[in-house]
This record gives C-alpha cells, sequence and structure tokens, in this order.
C-alpha cells in the first residue's frame, strides 16, 4: 500500500477501505508517513468528504492509538458535554458543577484548548491560579468516581492520532472538514468511557461552521457515529452570531461563570447551561419529566450547590479557592480601556469571529504554539444583538497589558458592531435541542 | 502575511495577489513556511485552480528563485523542445541532433528524470557508459554555442523553487495540476534563454493528463503563458494510447534512438521526431515552406548527418561513443523472456500507463528516490494498436536481471493488452499540430 496511491484515491472522490484508512492513520502515527503526505490527504478530504464506512474506520482508528477509559459498572451513569468551538463559550465551567451538584450523573470532563478565534476551556480553567488540569488517566478515573467530576486535558496515552492530528490540521486548513470534525471529537469522548454525551453544536458567524445547514449536517453525524460506538447523544445547536454572554477571555469567563454559578450572571449564559445540563440529566433519566429537571437545575444554581461543586474540583484540583471566592483579589490588567459608541441605533450584526481574534490579540489566546496566553486579557462586550444603543454608551471594554494592541483595537473595535437606525428582530431561536 | 490564511483563501476558490504567492513560495524555499502546509495549498490550487494572473506570479517567483541563462544576441535561433511525459518516448535523443544537424537552431536542452510510469530524457543519456549530464550553467551555454546543442540536466542554480515543489508534488498526488504544470515547464523553459518552444502534450491513458479536451486546455494554457514571457511556442498534441515505438526502458530507447538517427527506426518515432522538428526550424525561419524544412530534415536522418550530431554531443559530453556505433556490446540483461500471445484477434487498447509501471518493476525506473535504475532493463513491444495478432505470436519481450518481476509479469503482461475479434480503426490522429 503506497500513500501516493490513496491520497490519489480520495483526490477521485473514491472510498478508502478500513485497512487503507487503519494504514494511513498508524503511518502517520508511527512517522512513516511524512506530514506533507498526511497534510495533502487531508485537504483531499476537506474537498471530497468521507463516507460513512470510512469515518467509522477513521474513529477507530483514532480511538485505538490510544488507551480507553473503562469505569466500574457500579449504576453512575458518566456523561459529558462537547462544544465545537465559540466566542465567550464559557458553559463547560457551569455544566460540570451543576450536573455534579445533582448528584444524577458523574461527569469525565477532557478540554482542549483555544483554537483559531475561539477559547478553549483547558485555558480558562489554567486562569485559576494553582489550577492542574494534567493527570493520569487512573487519577481521572478516581476522582470522577469520588467526587462526580474531573476536568483535565488530553492525556498523552488518549487518542495520541487525533493529537497528531488535530495539529496538522491546525495549520493546513483542514479544521473544517464534518468527517475531521466527527473523528477527533467522537474517538475522545468513546475514549472518555461515557455513555451520555450532549453536543453544543455552534452556528452563526462565531462558530467553525458558520451556516445554518452545515451545522445540522455536523450535528446529525455525529449523533449517527457517536450512537454506532453505543454513546447516548444529544446534539443541540446554538446560536453564535454574537459572543455567548459578556465576557471573553480566560479569567473574565471564569469570573462570569462564577456569577452564574452563584445564580447570577447573563441571561444566556444561564439559560444555555441550563439547557444542556438538563439534556445530560434526561440521558441519565430519560422518564423523568423535563420540568421537573429544569427546576432542580434552577434552584442548584440560585441555592449555591453548583458553586460549591466548583469550588470542591477546584480545590481538589490544586486551585487557590481564595481567587474564586473574592475573584477582585486577581491582578488587574495594565490597560482597562472602554471603548464608547460613535453611533446610535440598534445592534444589528456582531462580527463574532472577529472579535475572537481581537482577544487573541489583547493576550487571550495563542498565534503560535508557542505563545503564552495572559489569563487576565480579555474583553467585556456591553451591547448584543437587538440592544438600543445612544451615542457615548460604553460597546466594550478591552483588558490587556499590550499597549500597542490596546492602540489599535481602541481605534477598531468599534466596527465589529454594526447599528442601523431600524429595529432589529433575531433570526431563528437561541437554540435548537435535535 | 499568514500560510494558513492564504491556504483557506485558495480552498475558498479566491485569488492570491502577486505578493501573496510570491510570499508563498519564498516562504517555502527559504524552509519558513513548512511542506505540509505547501502540500495542504498545492492540493487545494488541484481542486481550485489558478487565475491567470496568479499562473504569472507562479512562474515568476520559480522563474526568479535562481538564474537565468542569457545566450548573446549573435543571430542565432535558440529552441527546445519540452514533452509532458510518457511511455517509450524518446523524441528528445532524435530531436536534438537532428536540429543540431540543420544547423538552423541551437538547442540548449535541460531534462528531468523519470516520473512516475513515464521515463526522463536524463536517465535515457545516463544509460549511455560515460555520458555525463551534469555541466555548470557557463558550460552549458559555451557547448550550446560552440556544437549548436547540449544536453543536461537541472542544475542547482536554476530555478531551485521548482525542484523543491517538483518534488513535494511528486509524493502528494498533486503533479496533475494544469497551474502548477504551467508553472514547472515554463520556469525553466524561460530560464535556459530559448526563443522558441516546442512542446509535445501527450494525450491518452499512458499520459499524465489523459483526456483530450484535458490535454487540449493544458497546451492552449502553456502557449498563453509562454507568449506572456516572450516566448514562442507551437504546441503539438500527440497520441499517447500505446508505447512510442517498441522500445520502453533507458538503454532500450537509446538503441531505438539510434535506429531512427540511421534513417530507420519505427515510423511513429521517426514520424513524430520529423513533425516535432520541423516545427522548431520553422518558428526559426516562418517563412520557408514546410515541405522543405520536412524534405531537409528527412535527408538527414538518412544521410546519417542527425546520427553524426548525436555522436559528436555525446563525445564532447564524455560518453564511450563505441557503445553508439556498437549497441552490441552493452551488456545483456539476465533474463530476456519473450511472451507470446494465448489469444488472436486485433489489438484494441494497450494499458500504456500500466506498461510503464511495468518497465519500473523490471528496473527501469525509480519506485522511490533513493532507487538505482538498471539502464538495460525495460520492455520490448512487438504489436501496437491495430495490428493483427495469431496465438503463439509474440507480444512482448521483458528484459530485466530481477528473475521475481520477470516470472510475475511473465504471467500477467499479455493482459496489458486487450484483443478484440472485430478490427479496430484509431480514433483520431497521432498528433495535431495547435
Amino acid at each position: 500500500m503506497l500513500p501516493y496511491t490513496l491520497i490519489e484515491k480520495k483526490q477521485r472522490g473514491e472510498t478508502l477501505n478500513n485497512d487503507e484508512i487503519k494504514f494511513l492513520v498508524d503511518g502517520y502515527v508511527k512517522k512513516t508517513i511524512p506530514d506533507y503526505q498526511m497534510a495533502a490527504f487531508l485537504m483531499a478530504v476537506y474537498f471530497k468528504g468521507m463516507e460513512a464506512q470510512e469515518i467509522n474506520a477513521y474513529i477507530d482508528v483514532i480511538l485505538n492509538s490510544g488507551r480507553r477509559v473503562k469505569f466500574d459498572d457500579n449504576g453512575a451513569y458518566y456523561a459529558d458535554k462537547h462544544s465545537t468551538g465559540g466566542v465567550g463559550d464559557k458553559i463547560s465551567l457551569i455544566l460540570a458543577p451543576l450536573a455534579m451538584a445533582s448528584g444524577k450523573v458523574k461527569v469525565p470532563m477532557i478540554s482542549g484548548r483555544g483554537l483559531g478565534h475561539s477559547g478553549g476551556t483547558l485555558d480558562k480553567l489554567e486562569s485559576i491560579p494553582g489550577f492542574s488540569t494534567q493527570m493520569s488517566l487512573e487519577e481521572f478515573q478516581k476522582q470522577t468516581d469520588k467526587i462526580g467530576c474531573a476536568l483535565i486535558g488530553q492525556t498523552a496515552d488518549l487518542c495520541p492520532a487525533d493529537k497528531m492530528l488535530y495539529a496538522l490540521r491546525d495549520v493546513t486548513a483542514t479544521v473544517r472538514s464534518i468527517p475531521l470534525i466527527c473523528g477527533s471529537i467522537l474517538s475522545k469522548k468513546i475514549a472518555e468511557g461515557i455513555k451520555g454525551l450532549v453536543l453544543d453544536v455552534k452556528t452563526g458567524n462565531g462558530a467553525f461552521i458558520n451556516k445554518y445547514e452545515d451545522t445540522k449536517h455536523l450535528a446529525e453525524q455525529l449523533k449517527y457515529f457517536g450512537e454506532a460506538y453505543g454513546l447516548s447523544v444529544r446534539p443541540v445547536i446554538s446560536d453564535m452570531n454574537q459572543p455567548l454572554g459578556n465576557k471573553i477571555g480566560n479569567w473574565l469567563e471564569v469570573e462570569e461563570s462564577l456569577e452564574v454559578l452563584k445564580g447570577g450572571g447573563p441571561k444566556a449564559v444561564r439559560e444555555l447551561s441550563l439547557v444542556l445540563t438538563s439534556q445530560m440529566l434526561a440521558m441519565a433519566d430519560p422518564k423523568r419529566p423535563e420540568e421537573e429537571i429544569r427546576k432542580e437545575l434552577e434552584s442548584l444554581l440560585d441555592n449555591g450547590a453548583a458553586y460549591d461543586a466548583f469550588l470542591k474540583i477546584s480545590d481538589v484540583q490544586g486551585a487557590d479557592v481564595n481567587y474564586l471566592e473574592r475573584p477582585e483579589l486577581y491582578t488587574k490588567p495594565e490597560h482597562v480601556i472602554t471603548v464608547k459608541s460613535t453611533r446610535q441605533g440598534t445592534i444589528s450584526y456582531i462580527d463574532t469571529y472577529q472579535l475572537g481574534l481581537d482577544a487573541i490579540e489583547l493576550g487571550a489566546g495563542r498565534r503560535a504554539i508557542t505563545d503564552v496566553i495572559d489569563p487576565k486579557a480579555g474583553l467585556i462586550v456591553h451591547k448584543h444583538l437587538g440592544d438600543k444603543v445612544e451615542k457615548g454608551e460604553p460597546l466594550i471594554t478591552l483588558h490587556t497589558d499590550i499597549k500597542n494592541a490596546a492602540d489599535k483595537l481602541g481605534k477598531e473595535i468599534e466596527d465589529r458592531f454594526h447599528i442601523s437606525e431600524n429595529a432589529f428582530t433575531m433570526k431563528g431561536d437561541l437554540y435548537e435541542i435535535l
């Protein structure tokens, strides 16, 4: 079997058999197939797609490239949530302790770092002083069973093929490919040993997949291939045509998550957290009325139980919880600049993708894998779609230590908001449960 | 400028500007852009193509990655021929000395090695003991001016960007892309310092571009972009639905070229040599009647002048001309096996591409860049399209030192020939002058 022949086969739009998919991925992991041939193959997949049988084989070989967590059959329902990525999406930080607080599910959550314009749960957790996201799969399993939740990063022995493929896709513009996304997400989630998976599939100008039809297709594919592996999968399509909540940036998002965990915070963040966590609990106990689940979760936010769960996880994972209890102790950025509107009207469009990149420019993310994140950097959005704005009203606040970036964005960031003189009505729903 | 953004731009089918093309190719040469990003870009070009302005910029940056030959303005007409590659295509070995013998043009010819299923002029020349294809551009220029012809391989200082891009395309299945072919061929030919370029654009099952329409498009594109650089370009489309002539393999093709250079040899090889060389002389002197040119060239083959020119070039370039004068001195392969037909009828199809690969399997070409060629290995085809064949008649003879390959092909090579009970009529012409 020659890698060249397989690249050509995919280039012609033909279907590779299981052995051929295995040959390519295994060869890439063993470094007998070089980066450049895999890059050419991935780009051919981007253009020509994969058939169901190829996607199954692709998930399989990635899954089998490493170890797989196996929880004891102790009656607990192990579940996780995955988001396809957006701007200001801090739901994992709320959902995981909220679900844990309910006692109805256990949440072994393996998260990733920021990618492209989009933030990553791991970077957000690590903005909490002392919070460690590195542990062995044994420790991960033990903590999940003991306290009901563990929040970690991908270990070296879990889907190493995905780690390598992901890094390559990230630099070769082959992230936005539905079969490749399926392979990457599902292999890791199956390897976690969970039974139920809630998917937050983002759509809109701040998502990786912008068009609703493509998002829906991705959601359906993820459900189909996840279920083929025996997972229960509940996809929720959610709107990413504006940042989720007000705060973008690692520590800023922890702050906002704490607000929601204490029963407050922006309505959109609270709502999506409730919807996604409800789905997770509904999978664990399908007969229970959804209204009852919802009410329970609302009270767990309002009575501080979810907040306590987050403190517990943080404490167990080495964090200095003083910062969570008194966020005002956190180091302040050198520059805090509030940009005011020079126009008036109604916010009719927000360039969410660009706001994600702006946050990176302020220090909140990486442009190269070697960049160091400034955990306190980011943006606070004061206006959302449909909001009325007057001249001189605050639109957005920049948090950064980088003077150049603050000066540059201070001038241009107003342009991310389109302001219309007419009233604005949201098209479509904020989320849709599939 | 980020390579990632440019890959994405091409992926979306957008047009890159000159600076962006230059940034990519220069970065690749300087190794600031890694192989895998260039591979992804090339595959995106394969699927999305390039606009005229991009192809111009691509040729330009490859051309300017190295030196450029500049012949003195001495009234001589410098011309070359390029073939897009086929099986048994030994025309360069005949055309170059034939054109030189006419005294009407000077031929500074820079050739390549075998690629994929297709042979290369350089490997054929090097099968002649002592023949050296390596010299500096100064020596190359001097020899061309002195004797009228020089036959060399690409030097390190001529289009180094093409050398790197070509090697990458060869292993990433991105050879068959019209804009990339244009960039590769034309940059090198422009760098040679020629005025006129005859192109032998192959079509059919043994060519890199199989379909006539695609071949014609390639021929037109090569003419268009070559002329944009001030070259005179004459494309000839020629049929590659069967091997050209009888012999495939490096020394075997030298032998057949010698036959043609001495006025004999297979009709198809003599004919295409005359057509292509006529085009070259017609470019040098457009007013001269083509019939007169043709007659002159026929006589140069028949009176031994072209043969003498080949001996002269070979002698100047260090070859032991004894082997050219007495080819029977050449080492014989260990296995010479003639495969006979088990069927009778008319040859209706020849899998030319596969015969090219078969020759490689016998030792005539490389499967990896590190493979060493056996110059005496190859095939002799005894039947062509439309020929009648009886049971027991010789179809093909294998020349090899590799017993396994001989045994394997001895059994299966008959299948390369489809034999029909009905009469067979060639579709289309053997060549077409555009």
